[in-house]
Formats: structure tokens, C-alpha cells, sequence
């Protein structure tokens, strides 16, 4: 019997021989008296002829065919003569000439045209999705995941992780103001929730003696949805025992280097550069910097603080900042309008205005210059390596508002005048983070991670004394501007856990009641332990370069969080909220 | 600096090499002025002798050590005497010498004592998971659990799989009454529901085109939990396009083989056997059957059904059957009592009762015997293979009974009898199943396994004239007389889809509002496809020879579906129902 041979395979080493194809019609053309088709597998596409020199029953059912028809072919394997071997595909020197064809099933004319291109709308993709799904480019997405997770799977296989799955059904915290909740039939009023990351069980496994666990686990967040994000969402979730937050960094970007080279065959070098929470913020207005380009913030608060221009010296007296970014030889390029405009984005991020100077024929030119002296001028220029052409543009505002406004404006300049290299792969980890965030209405702090972050080993006695100023012992990785994940050494010693939980305004009673299992479990012998955890939609988006997380999901939901293809969520039987003992209520907005 | 070495690692090749452990305390021992440890990491123990020679610190703090302690030794190895060589451990040759010891985290006295053994109850154990998890058979479980999946994944591999994700928050369908609902926030009344099994997303993989698919799929039944069962479960879920029944048997075997090769270096040969569900049901009286021991049905329908025995002739009258197991060489060791034991037994599986005859001296003995003749009984002896000493047991009912009742007699006296040779790893395909069900009390059919199960091709067109006779692509893995899964071809063609339909009842309205994304994509180019799901956790549980399903899974659930660790499922709060726009009602029983 003969053998299915993929179509994508067929080389001119196989001339002459037979072959049995399978597959679809990816397109049909008529041409003196001869059809030729492209028959597409999961492989690739070859040309197949029907002549009716060949066969004339072959012939007369491809004259039948349409697009999309999954079809069975027997036939030759021959060279195409020189003028019509196609040099764009792997398969293009040859054809096969088709000795008999079978139907295996017809197709109506889908929806839309499957190219590599297509400006469908994404509604109409979703609902088709597998239809969808047969563009090469998404289909591409698909097996680079899976490339993905093989390459991260034998990279931690053998660093002696073992991978081990951990509850979906799960217990719902207070603190799980996101949480899905699944009502129980067995136990009726009461709830499981999905888990927003499997961090408690990781911490326990740790407990356990297992050492080094890893997970691609599924997470879910039932939040506000963003483009960017969605419902249920997959992460690289390890943890370890005994490794101290150099050694977890060292491991995780010798895995981001296997996988770079397995998937892209691209070399990552490292060490991976590492930079503090407060040197990111300072050089890029950010916490996850893109530092494929420079642009970076120049702070001038030292020099204007005592100049006679106003808003200058008022922003740094109310202990804000004066700060600004050099756009190198862009004077010319940008007219007031565009400045406007400028400003605009600027204030989306709370800033009160952008303050310019443009360096032109060795002057200081724009409204503010007049208000600083020469010597200020000077300085500044100075700072920021001010040439002519130079446009800086200043932002004075509190220390929040310089970073996060400066930084986008960063960002939008840095792809609008294409000073980003796509081609490069900028990782960095970013480190020594804040452990606490004050809410300033509800007078108490936040935990920035989440409460079992352990403080930094020297910090840990300013838990009591000064919350504010204590840093974690965590780490963020960054790609290219994305934030990638990020872990941190846990804590594992009750007191420690204590305080921390102290700080964040429990009391005994109510850590124990939503943590209680953990608590008792630091008591019974918890080693040191810390892990991390990455996102890998978004490193499959970065790997492929695509922009769009749904591409990465074989089956993704759209913004508010719905599958336009089963379309889930629906409405249940009431005979099935009687079993789980729920009704609906009409929903107080 | 010194780095960590792995306790279980260190061998009499490192003889006065320092080293660096860290792990849990096993068991501490004071003897003549020296303490000795046993140091517990994942890897092993080793044991450290603290004696004041070497370090009066260290045997100070050790003498304040107890079990559980996390603790890091420095220390260097030595040899052990001769006579203090320990056999049963790898690291027995040598000790190490603490030099000195930090103790990282102290340890209450677990609840329980972690040894391999254990009679502590297991919702005990179950609570406080994470202890229970640091036993060494425990352990190595859930560590052969992650070997076998890699060994999956490597073959799967390498047989040109993609391993992809399906949606976990999908769509309840009316059939799904046992689906998990998760409400939506965003849209209230709304429900997800949690996967049965990826099914349809996997048919609809094909239909895009991927051809071989696989998953390592978490899938959720909220069903009346019998013991052996999880409410989240795991299967080894693979769709295939262009493959016949034959082609997936052939590769599912293939991947058992190499799965029991690589975990447990034990030889499956190949082809597995494969025998037809009606076989089954004759010879073992089982859709199941466990084959590793003889035992097997005996029908004796035709010798009896003219029988002046009015029980065995009147059960044939009415459609039934007699049939019987021959207990070889039994005669003596089954009193009158123990027969009645058996007798009560099978009257769980709805059999009247048990009739019984000893070959005792050449002769028939037992209450039946004198109503049969001696051409009846000489004839059923032929057929039995009877010899003295020989106990045959009959049960005479509808064939269904006579199946299931002899079916479970059989097992019960396998065991009991020691017929089984544990060793043993006797793998079976079952084929040819029923494609429908008639239920007698609806009058109506239902798929024997789901509706998208494609009937035998030649049967096609009785699904319209004889459906009950129709049989299934089917076919059923079986070990040791566990299902460990099962799979099909599934319908690739939107008429036959239709026909299936039209049998159980759908009208054309019902089937397009439950499974029109299905329906449709069956109409776009869906190729001939069909695949397998095996229950990973119960393909574990017969790896690991252990009979508890809970043993395989890292954190399970009690049979009533709760996590003793955690405490879920649980109440949540009002704000959190609120949000969800739904309310608890009481439940009516």
C-alpha cells in the first residue's frame, strides 16, 4: 500500500516515483485544457497537474474541485520545466502529475479569503477561527508555541525541575477580588475559584522537599479587560528551594538563551544586564524600559531649583522633579503645532505641560528660554550634551508624574522617529524593588508583589520602623520593553510572615483565616525558597513579532472576554442553577 | 565558594572532599558523645556525625536540632568502619564530618510521622499534603508522574505533534449536565463552562488544518464522585488527521511501549492484542477485562434450553442466557457458606441467584444437579473443560446480567484466589462497540460514547434502518482490566453528522443551537480525523502500582470534591456574589 507522503516534503530526489497526497485545495487553475491545483497540508503546497493524457477521470473530478475541498491524489512526482519552476516555494522545482483523485469531503466558500494577508475584521476571524487558523502566518504563531514550550520544558527537565500540575479548582481569598468563582453541586452555597497563579501550591510544593517544580500553568483574572490581555492566560511558573535570587536569575536567562536559540536560532549573550527599580525609573521614566535606544531622561532639578523661572523652581521646592529628554537633531523637525501635540500626550499621564528649548545657531530658542539665565541655560545644555538642532523637551511635575510622562513621551518619540533596532532583542532584569506601596486614601500599605515577597535580607528590620523604604527581594524581566514576568525570594520564616502581614493590616485572625494552610505550613520545617514566573503569550508575541496577544492563542477570547467562535458565556439551564443552588440577580450598577 | 552538593549524590568517590548540604532532618541520634544525623534532600540521605573533635559549635547547635529542621552543613566526607557500612542506603559507604551547621528554619513535630509506612488517617494526610508529600513512595509518585508525561511529550514529538492549548472557560451545552459553571462578570446571567474534555476544540484543530494535535488536558466533571474518581482530572488528549483506526491504535501502542520503557524499563510487545467488544462480553464479561488470568465465561445456553430445569430453560425462553465459571480445583476450599457469600455477591449486579455444581468423585454434586440430566451435565462438563474437584457456578438471567454479575465474580475470585499474576502488564484494544444505546425507559437512543463518534462505514446506512445494530470506529485501551482510555473516528461529513443527529433525537434547530460552530466547520473542508484520550492519572496509579487515584495527583480532592488543604470549595462574600449578579438559593432535595 502506498504511503501518505506530505506534500511540503516532496524534493526532486523523489522524481518519478508515486505518491499518495492528502490535503486541501488551496487553488485551482484552468490552463489550456490542464487544471492545476496547489494541494496544501500541514507540511506546505505543491503544485499537482491533471492531464488528461494522465487521466481523464482525474481530470474530469478536478474539474469539480474548489477551494478548501480535502481531496486524496495519486501521481507522479516530475521535474517542471526550467521557465515554470516557481523559486518561492521549497517544492518549486517539481509537480506531481495525478494519476486519480478522491473527495474526501467538499467546502463551501469560506468567509473569507485564506491568505497570508487579510483585512477581515478580527470579529469575523474569532468566530471562524478554524478557518482562521489555516492562514500560514498564525499557523506559524501555533507551532512556534509549541516549539516554545518544548524547548523551555527540556531546558528545565534538565536542570532536574519536575514539572507537576496543581489544582484549577481551588480556594477563593477575600484578597481574590478577581477571582473566578465556580459554584460546587456537592457543597451548595459554597465556591471554587480559579487560580490567578498557582503561588501558594508552588510555595508548598517548595515545602514539601521537592525543590525545583515548574508548571506551564494555566492562570485566570477575571479583570477589566485591555487589549493586551486575557482571561485566562498561561505562565511559566517555577519554583525552587535553596537557590538564592542570583542563582533563580542566572538559571531563568540561561533558559531565555535556550529558547532564543532553539526557536529563533537567534544568540542571546549574558549575563543579562540587571538595573534597580530606581536607576529604571531615573534613566527611563520606567519600571519595564525598552533599552533598544537611548533618549534617556536628563534630570536638571539640581540646576533650576533656585532659577527665577517659576514653574521650574516650584516643582522642585514641592519636592518634585525638573527633568527632560534630549531629542537629538529635531529642532527642525518639529513645529510648534507638532510640539502641541506633544503636550497633548504628555498630559494623558498628569503632566501640566511640556516645557521645549530648541538649540538652533548656537541659541536657546522657545518661550521658557527667556525665563532662565544663561548660566542655567549653559548647565542644562551642558547635562543633557545639548548640540544645535537639539530639542529638549521638560517636564516639572512630582516624581510620578516626570516618570511616567517623560517615559511614555520616550517611548512615542522612540518609535515615531524609528530609533528602535526591531531586529534586537534587549532583555534586562530589573531589580530591588519597592516590597511596600502606600495608598494615600486608605492610609495603609499594599504589598507591590504579593505579601510572601521576602524583604531584602538588611531591610528586614525596617519592616517595623520604616515600611516605606524597605525593598523586595525580586526581580522583574524585561523584553524590548514588555514586561516578561518577574519572581522574588519568598519569605519562610513565620515571624517574618508576621510582620509583613502586620504591615499590611491583617490581623492574626484574618491571615490565618484566608492563609492559614500556608502559615502552618512555614512551621513544619520551610526551606528557603523563591521561584519566578513568566508570561508566555507574550513571549510567544515577541518571539513571532506580532503586537496582538490573540494571535498566540489557538483559541482566544476578544476584549470582553468572550468566545466569538462557541460563543461562551451564554445562558445555562435553570435546571442547572437549581442543582447548584444559584439564581440570577438583576445586576446593581 | 563552596557549592551545594545533593545529599543522595555523594558516593565513596569523594572521600575528604568538603561539601555543602542543605536539607531536612531525618532523624537525629545521640550516641557516646556524638550526635548523628540523617540528612534528608530531594536526592536522597546522607548521614553527618557532629562529634567535639571536629566542632564543639556544631554538635552544640545540633544538639538542639529536631526532626524537620531545614539546616546547612559544612563538613567533609569520610569513610564509614566497616561495620557501620550501611547497606539499604546508596550514600551507606561514607558520612560527613560537620564542620558546621546553620540552622535555616526550625519545625514543629509534624502531625504525623513521615515514614515510608503509614496508618494515619488519610484526611489527616490530606490536610497537611504538604508533610504527607515529603514520604519517599509518595514522592516518587509524583516524580514518576513528570517522568511519564516527558516520555508522552519526547514521543508525541517525535512522531510530528503539536502540543496546543484549549480554552479551560468555555461553553456548557444543555447535554452537559455535569459541566462546572463559572459565571461571568462582564456579562451577567452568563455562564463559562469548565471542559469535559477538549473534544470539540480538537475536531476543530483538524479542521484547521494541524493534523496531529496533542495536550496534556486538564479536564473537570462535577459528577457523584465514586472513589476512584477526581472532580479535575488529567488526560493525554491526540487528534489525528488522515489516520485510520488501525494507524491510531498502531501509534497509541507505540507511545504505551515507550512510556513503560522509559519509567519502568519493562518491555511491552507489540502488537497489542485486540479483541471485539462482543468477545469481551462472552469470554470475560467485560467491556474491561482483565486478561492477566484464564477463568474465563462459559456459555451454556444451547445444552440447556430444553432442559427440565426450569430456571435454566425458562431464562433461555425469555432471551437470556446460562452461563458459568469453572473455579478449577475449588470443590473443597468452597463450603455451602462461602457459596451464599458468592451468591449475595452477584445479587448486587441484579442476578437472581447462584447455581452450583461440585465435581466431586466423578460425580455432580449440589442442589441443581438432580434436575439436570446426565447428557445435560456430562455436556456442560465437556464444555467446561471439568475435571474433579471442579466448582462450575452458574447464573442464569438476561445477558446483560449474566455479564456483569459473572463479569464481577470472576475479578472477585481472581483476586481472592490469586490467579493474578501481579507482574504482569496485559494491554488490550476493544473494538467494535455498540454505536448507540437504546434507553428502554426514554425510548430513545444515545450515544454509546458521544454523538460525534462515526459509525462503522459500512454501517452508514443502517443508522436510517437498524440503529442498535450499528457499531462503532471505536476503540477502548485497556490494562489490567482499567479502561485507560478510549477514542474514535469522528463523523468528518456534515450528512452523516446529520443522520447521527436525526437518531438521537436533535432536531435540526436543537443540534445547530448546542453544536453549530461544529456543524459549520464540518461544511469548510473538515478532513477524514479521529484520535484517543487516556486517563493520565489512572495510567500513573497502574505505573506506580498503587490502587489510590489520590496517590497520583500532587493535590486532590476527597470523594465529596473538597481540598482538605486549602479548605475549598468555601463562602464567599456577598461583594463578590454581588459582582457576579448572582445569589445562593436554598437548595431543594
Amino acid at each position: 500500500m502506498l504511503k501518505r507522503i506530505h506534500a511540503g516534503t516532496i524534493t526532486d530526489s523523489q522524481i518519478n516515483e508515486e505518491v499518495l497526497l492528502k490535503g486541501w485545495v488551496q487553488k485551482r487553475r484552468d490552463l489550456g485544457g490542464l487544471i492545476f491545483i496547489d494541494l496544501r497540508d500541514i507540511s506546505g503546497i505543491i503544485q499537482v497537474v491533471f492531464n488528461p493524457d494522465e487521466s481523464k477521470d482525474a481530470l474530469e473530478v478536478a474539474e469539480n474541485i474548489r477551494s478548501e475541498y480535502v481531496v486524496e491524489i495519486r501521481g507522479r512526482v516530475v521535474a517542471r520545466s526550467e521557465e515554470t519552476v516557481n523559486p518561492n516555494l521549497p517544492t518549486g522545482k517539481v509537480e506531481v502529475v495525478a494519476q486519480s483523485i478522491r473527495v474526501l469531503n467538499k467546502a463551501k466558500t469560506p468567509p473569507f479569503t485564506i491568505s497570508d494577508d487579510t483585512d477581515v475584521s478580527e470579529d469575523l476571524r474569532l468566530k471562524y477561527r478554524y478557518i482562521d487558523l489555516r492562514r500560514k502566518p498564525l499557523q506559524e504563531v501555533i507551532i512556534l508555541r509549541h516549539k516554545t514550550t518544548q524547548a523551555v520544558r527540556s531546558f528545565l527537565n534538565q536542570e532536574g525541575f519536575f514539572e507537576m500540575e496543581t489544582p484549577i479548582l481551588t480556594k477563593s481569598t477575600p484578597e481574590g477580588a478577581r477571582d473566578y468563582l465556580v459554584p460546587s453541586r456537592i457543597h451548595p452555597g459554597e465556591f471554587y475559584a480559579l487560580p490567578q497563579s498557582p503561588q501558594l501550591f508552588k510555595q508548598l510544593i517548595m515545602v514539601s522537599g521537592f525543590e525545583k517544580y515548574y508548571q506551564i500553568a494555566r492562570c485566570f483574572r477575571d479583570e477589566d479587560l485591555r487589549a493586551d490581555r486575557q482571561p485566562e492566560f498561561t505562565q511559566i511558573d517555577i519554583e525552587t528551594s535553596f537557590m538564592s535570587s542570583d542563582d533563580i536569575m542566572d538559571m531563568t536567562e540561561r533558559m531565555m538563551q535556550h529558547v532564543w536559540k532553539e526557536v529563533k536560532g537567534v544568540d542571546i549573550e549574558l549575563p543579562l544586564p540587571r538595573i534597580s527599580y530606581a536607576e529604571a525609573m531615573e534613566r527611563f521614566g520606567s519600571d519595564k524600559p525598552d533599552t533598544r535606544f537611548g533618549l534617556e531622561l536628563i534630570h536638571v532639578s539640581d540646576i533650576v531649583k533656585n532659577s527665577s523661572f517659576q514653574v521650574f523652581r516650584n516643582a522642585v521646592a514641592e519636592g518634585g522633579k525638573v527633568s527632560l529628554l534630549n531629542v537629538k537633531g529635531a529642532a527642525s523637525d518639529f513645529s510648534r503645532k507638532d510640539i502641541d501635540k506633544l503636550t497633548d500626550f504628555v498630559k494623558i499621564y498628569g503632566a501640566k505641560g511640556l516645557a521645549w528649548i530648541k538649540l538652533e545657531e548656537d541659541q536657546f530658542k522657545g518661550p521658557i528660554a527667556k525665563f532662565l539665565s544663561a548660566e542655567e541655560l549653559e548647565a542644562i545644555s551642558a547635562k543633557a550634551d545639548g548640540e544645535n538642532e537639539d530639542l529638549l523637551l521638560f517636564v516639572a511635575d512630582k516624581p510620578a508624574v516626570v516618570y511616567e510622562s517623560l517615559g511614555a513621551l520616550r517611548l512615542k518619540l522612540g518609535k515615531e522617529l524609528q530609533l528602535i533596532d526591531e531586529e534586537k532583542f534587549n532583555f534586562l532584569w530589573v531589580t530591588d524593588w519597592p516590597l511596600l506601596e502606600y495608598d494615600e486614601e486608605e492610609g495603609r500599605y499594599y504589598a507591590a508583589h504579593h505579601p510572601f515577597t521576602s524583604p531584602q535580607e538588611e531591610d528586614i528590620d525596617k519592616l517595623e520602623t520604616d515600611p516605606g523604604s524597605v525593598k523586595a527581594n525580586a526581580y522583574d524581566l524585561v523584553l524590548n520593553g514588555y514586561e516578561l514576568g518577574g519572581g522574588s525570594i519568598r519569605i519562610y520564616q513565620r515571624d517574618v510572615q508576621n510582620k509583613m502581614f502586620k504591615v499590611l493590616g491583617f490581623t492574626e485572625e484574618t491571615a490565618r483565616e484566608q492563609f492559614g494552610f500556608l502559615l502552618d505550613a512555614l512551621e513544619y520545617g520551610a526551606p528557603p525558597h523563591g521561584g519566578i514566573a513568566l508570561g508566555l503569550d507574550r513571549i510567544i508575541m515577541l518571539l513571532a513579532g506580532t503586537t496582538n496577544i490573540r494571535d498566540t492563542i489557538l483559541f482566544p477570547k476578544t476584549a470582553s472576554a468572550s468566545d466569538l467562535l462557541t460563543e461562551a458565556p451564554s445562558q445555562v439551564s435553570n435546571a442547572q442553577l437549581d442543582e447548584l443552588a444559584i439564581g440570577i440577580k438583576v445586576k446593581n450598577d
